[in-house]
């Protein structure tokens, strides 16, 4: 089928995938009087007098921001805001059908890192969260860290922080499968952008202690002159061994692969090269950095892509609604590594050990039930590590 | 019946007066093809190719913003973005269930006019048009006026322009009823704030040659030394006859007196010092600025005020949600005092020759049709003015 003519004529039908509507009536002099003024005096100076009243009295309890600047959009790369606009029309569509969270797109159309962040910062009280989304590395950390620090709403960037919890999620029944432990395994992470960036520090958070990253430059050592300070600090956090050299160097005698970079980066003759039934997690959009029956054709033990024809989809879906869903009902006021950890989990326990396969480590993604349990399992972590307020 | 405490009730039961809802499912595999990705690539390349076809294949052709930073909140005064939100939730409600147009509260959190003109244009391509609300005067003319040299999509404070629309259609129908011209009236306005400033401004644009504006400080004359940059303005272009005083003073011999000031500035006597069956438009809110029954014992042969329990209530909710949607539908840039005269003209349009009483003056708000009248009228108007984009 071709989705690309049949999505475009379905956008020009749609006129837009969200809309705004009345959760009240406004259809007599009572009503108004209500839901307008003379009445609506009354919600606004007790938010005035107290300001956390307004998760109760406005629909900011349950509304998220997508926000982007169009820099890096899926599969698209740097197209800019306006043509980001269906993608994040898209992104509020699944944020209220999978968790009823209500979600808003917001387009900046700047590229400078202080003009983003200030933007955000201001209008940040409108909403209960804000999800960042497409915004092109190392911009997008930067702009995380400073809006963290500015804003007392949750702050998430999902190409970075989805991407990190589903395949954490994947790789913990991958390892519940084949009986290892992460903290043994030695990891080879394709693409140092965005998201192999947060899978990497997800992954150290687990006390991953053998991780190596590759860029197009290859393996990220210390003897690198030619990284940015994102890549530094990457080059500090993992490497132990300081491994130099592509790829192919890199990934001998490596247990996990986990691309997050281009079709075709990965051959067969490197999943040769691995540890005995290698975990491969192939997450290159459309087209994986290497075929699944290819990747198993060389001894793969569990492959996982981001493509739904294929098994074990790593589908950022499984995460952000429930994610913000759970955020949201604690009021936390920041969603940390404990809350991301409680997640995966949670999305990993959605397999029943009866279930559990090399053709199913993961739930798919319109299984019931997914986005509640990883809004409890999230909540119960913004309690424990006490992120949520208490404005109950 | 206290609305005050029914309304606080209804807002904790509400959670939320607005929504985001969906317009396309995402309950399938197709589904989400379509919808998201991979299909919505398609939409993006077509607006990255053409960015006006966002106006057709995302929500932005009928969505506006209402941006308030919370500083001059009906009744309320400077409340601060957060507990104006409850005042923006319910305009909100107004522009979709008056006129089927999607509006989404924007609270910016600050003062700052450079700040506030820089956000709101950051975010505008998220949307097709912005309603300025509740900006204090004289910042709120700076935003305007700058917002609209910056942005590429209507901009409209609706406290200026849509109290002076309404004030404009009372107007014309007051005339129709006494066979008056409004360039024949010697005009009084109180208040020389937002409102008041819009009024004269749209009165001058019809010709009307004697306006004098009055603040706190009485008549505002060439002579006044204590006048900001906007009030030498209004100084420099009414006031013909250069009276200087008080109200009471500058009120003499008057036809019309148009109030957007406070409860009780204006007394029975200085009616009874007017021309002959003066039109008194006290709007002064909650309490006018003269009663009506106090100013017909003196002698006004129409009055009108902003409360919908007494007659001729002049309301913005009879022209912002058909402003909006008349601008929209044209793809307008911009709305002019052409299009601002065309929905007052509807409205009044709006009262047939036979209901017309001094009574009756301008249409109730639940009355059908109206914001389609303003609409058909404003896109017309705007076509007229060389604003409509021809998108199409």
């Amino acid at each position: 089928m071709d989705y690309f003519a049949e999505s475009l004529e379905k956008h020009y039908e749609w006129q837009g995938k969200i809309e705004v509507c009345s959760r009240t009536s406004a259809d007599s002099k009572q009503a108004l009087s209500l839901a307008y003024t003379p009445g609506v005096a009354q919600p606004c100076l007790e938010i005035q007098k107290n300001p956390d009243e307004c998760y109760k009295l406005t629909r900011r309890k349950n509304l998220v921001a997508v926000v982007t600047d169009g820099s890096a959009v899926l599969g698209l790369g740097d197209i800019g805001p306006l043509a980001a606009m269906p993608v994040m029309e898209g992104k509020c569509v699944l944020f209220k059908e999978f968790a009823g969270v209500d979600a808003f797109p917001i387009c900046v159309d700047s590229r400078d890192v202080d003009e983003i962040v200030n933007t955000v910062r201001l209008i940040s009280g409108s909403f209960g969260g804000i999800n960042l989304e497409d915004i092109s590395a190392p911009r997008c950390f930067e702009i995380e860290r400073r809006l963290k620090e500015v804003c007392d709403v949750p702050i998430f960037h999902d190409d970075q922080h989805g991407t990190a919890i589903v395949t954490v999620a994947a790789l913990f029944n991958a390892c519940r499968l084949t009986g290892r432990e992460i903290s043994d395994q030695r990891f080879v992470l394709s693409g140092a952008g965005a998201a192999g960036t947060a899978v990497a520090k997800l992954l150290l958070s687990l006390s991953a202690k053998d991780i190596i990253m590759c860029d197009s430059g290859g393996a990220i050592c210390r003897s690198r002159a030619d990284l940015n300070a994102e890549k530094t600090e990457i080059a500090r956090l993992t490497n132990p061994r300081d491994v130099s050299g592509s790829l192919a160097d890199a990934i001998k005698n490596a247990d996990v692969f986990i691309g997050v970079s281009a079709a075709g980066t990965l051959t067969g003759e490197m999943v040769r090269s691995m540890n005995a039934d290698p975990v491969i997690f192939a997450m290159a959009n459309p087209v994986p950095e290497i075929m699944p029956d290819i990747a198993l054709k060389a001894g793969a033990g569990v492959v996982g892509t981001g493509r739904s024809d294929f098994p074990n989809q790593i589908n950022n879906v499984l995460a952000f609604p429930g994610v913000f869903k759970g955020a949201l009902s604690v009021l936390a006021r920041d969603i940390t590594d404990g809350m991301k950890l409680a997640a995966a989990r949670a999305i990993a326990e959605c397999v029943s050990h009866e279930k559990l396969s090399k053709d199913y480590i993961l739930p798919q993604p319109f299984e019931p039930g997914i986005a509640d349990k990883v809004a409890a399992a999230v909540a119960e972590a913004a309690k424990n590590e006490g992120v949520a307020i208490a404005r109950e």
